[in-house]
């Protein structure tokens, strides 16, 4: 199997998938990539015509890791190769505009959203969207960056000169109660599994803890989720996981953004489902059937950013799953993350402090999304 | 770190490593050996100094997946690396004879035995023994390797001529109610834990089924054998995981052998418990803290012998976990295993037919072992 991409999410593809009797090969710009040290990495650029030739040899089956993967690679190797998650969702997921737009077309609510291209179209998107609000890149942002949070006017102007003035969409901004995701899975027979929804937690535009499921989940708020993930799989005839991120404002769902592929949200599936999103992920596109999504207890995720902990300390709190990433620790960078799972809701919550200190988040939790923003700057 | 042994159990080891940010070199005489399938493999005799002096390069930590290595070889390691568990262990397991009175030096009941090294002692031997009994080799037998059935006089001296004369062992033959084994684990600080006992299945002297925990399982019995697994670990100063089997009978356990290792029927903890023994013997070795042995409901591990199953029909059973190895298939090699995991002991007995059909051993619970020899003759 040949994934693009050779990050955390290739190499926890590939540690999952070698007990079903698969064997990887990885394509990544640096010769560091992390999934290289538990598969064959091959080294390159995904623009390179030559490099995706030398990948593709020998495969059978070509999935991605990174929605940045440019469309034009992923077009020439399903020429020759099966490409799954399907093109159109890399497309639709590497544009904020198409993305949002694509969702309110199946029915599925947003926050209100305008494209900018120039001072012209800012006064129609502030017309129509109010403020505050966000001005984001339409592509390549991921972790909070190519954002700015514009309270005035005068803020809205500055964002535009500092995010480049052309290619940007400007958001209502949206005072939710709290973040959700929904992983969902897609066989390519057409058969149907998910994930129970996840709370999620950012700070600095970061992801930094995944509660799983999410405390309180009424079933009407999953079903409501399914209902719209079943939409958007089927308009893009999806094989594999797909990640929906969405804004929860009282019983409301607003779909934030989506990633056509296993998703950071999901990790806690590892330990903490009876399948994890990396193993359905495989059986998705190989066309096998899919595995439970039954939770088995209550999973905190938090993920390890520009942070080395202590092994010892990390591994003496009961119900702790260590995943370090091999990569080399700079701030902000995501390098592991820690899974705790327990079988009671009390249990984990009684922990929650402990493992929030260990990951370095600790006060993540408490206050509201729309209570302050949190995200970076432009 | 480095692991002598390169078959399915290194590999398992390695992808529970990978996670912790280890990485991984194995030593084996055959390029083919799986576990160069997920890190590097480095191909040689364990006899081999030259072999060995490679393998040793730039290596923390050396520990073993097979208790078969010479003990000279892990000896020549253990003078420039820590190797465990420690070589007192390994030399034991080796010797049926030694591992049998070093038990019952320990107080730790085992069936009767007594060393055979030609026809006057066989004589001695069915003495003190008795018939029916078991007549083994002491060095270098498993999966029921190099044991004979004997129900008479004439019978056992054939099997001393053909099992060689020398080095043998013969031992009472025990009409226990089922065999059982427990999977322990010592830290290098010499924290302690134990799984639950687990029950085993065996046909043709190899291990078809393990039920985790074992069905009916009383206190008294798994704190019986956690006592015995306490007393062997402290005598043999013990790091890792250490795999005890035993004989049930009524109440008594009677010791049968032991692997200094990870093992067959531990197999199930991968989903059936908190942390998996692959990654607690990686946790004892490494001085970690131990992790949590408690079992997630239920689970039956069947193994694969020699037959390779339809993906899709395994996975299409809920709750069962694949385990391919990638190794050839050929007849009676195990090339993989299903663990089925449910929530609860009646799901899992109203599946369990089916796992066993889909592993190929029909039939394989029902009839005490006293009823009838299920292992091959010499
Ligand atoms: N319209 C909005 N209203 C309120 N908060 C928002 C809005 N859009 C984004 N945010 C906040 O910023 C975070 C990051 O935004 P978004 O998910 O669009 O960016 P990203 O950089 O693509 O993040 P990711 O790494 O999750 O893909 C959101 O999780 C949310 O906390
Ligand atoms: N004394 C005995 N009484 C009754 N059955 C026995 C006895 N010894 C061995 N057996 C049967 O034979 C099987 C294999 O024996 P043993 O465990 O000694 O051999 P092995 O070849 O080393 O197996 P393994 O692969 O488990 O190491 C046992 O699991 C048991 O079913």
């Amino acid at each position: 199997m040949g994934i693009l991409g050779g990050g955390q999410l290739g190499r926890m593809l590939a540690l999952a998938g070698y007990p079903l009797g698969l064997s990887f090969r990885f394509l990544d710009p640096s010769p560091e990539a992390c999934a290289g040290q538990v598969g064959e990495l091959c080294v390159g650029e995904f623009a390179d015509l030559e490099a995706l030739s030398r990948f593709a040899q020998g495969l059978d089956l070509v999935t991605y890791e990174f929605e940045n993967v440019p469309v034009e690679a992923a077009k020439r190797l399903a020429q020759s190769l099966p490409v799954f998650p399907p093109l159109k969702a890399l497309e639709v997921a590497q544009d904020r505009l198409q993305e949002k737009s694509f969702m309110r077309a199946l029915g599925i609510p947003t926050p209100p959203f305008h494209p900018v291209d120039g001072e012209g179209d800012l006064k129609d998107a502030l017309k129509a969207v109010g403020l505050p609000a966000l001005l984001k890149t339409r592509r390549g942002g991921y972790d909070g960056k190519g954002q700015a949070l514009v309270r005035t006017e005068g803020e809205a102007l500055e964002a535009l000169k500092a995010l480049g003035e052309k290619g940007l969409l400007l958001e209502g901004f949206v005072p939710f109660d709290r973040e959700v995701s929904l992983l969902a899975v897609r066989g390519r027979d057409g058969a149907l599994a998910f994930y129970p929804l996840v709370e999620n937690h950012h700070r600095g535009g970061i992801l930094r803890l995944s509660l799983a499921p999410a405390p309180g989940l009424a079933e009407a708020l999953q079903r409501k989720a399914e209902a719209y993930a079943r939409e958007a799989l089927r308009a893009l005839d999806y094989a594999g996981v797909l990640a929906l991120e969405f804004f929860q404002v009282g019983e409301e769902l607003l779909f934030n953004e989506m990633a056509p592929r296993v998703h950071n949200s999901g990790h806690w599936t590892l330990e903490g489902a009876e399948t994890s999103q990396f193993e359905n992920h495989l059986r998705a596109i190989l066309g096998l059937p899919l595995g439970s999504t039954a939770p088995r207890g209550f999973s905190a995720m938090a993920n390890l950013i520009g942070l080395k902990p202590d092994w010892a300390e990390v591994l003496a709190l009961e119900g702790a799953h260590l995943h370090w990433y091999g990569k080399g620790v700079r701030p902000g960078r995501k390098v592991g993350h820690i899974t705790l799972r327990r079988d009671t809701w009390e249990e984990l919550q009684r922990d929650l402090p402990r493992l929030l200190a260990l990951a370095g988040s600790p006060g993540i939790i408490g206050g509201k999304g729309g209570e302050g923003w949190t995200g970076p700057s432009a």
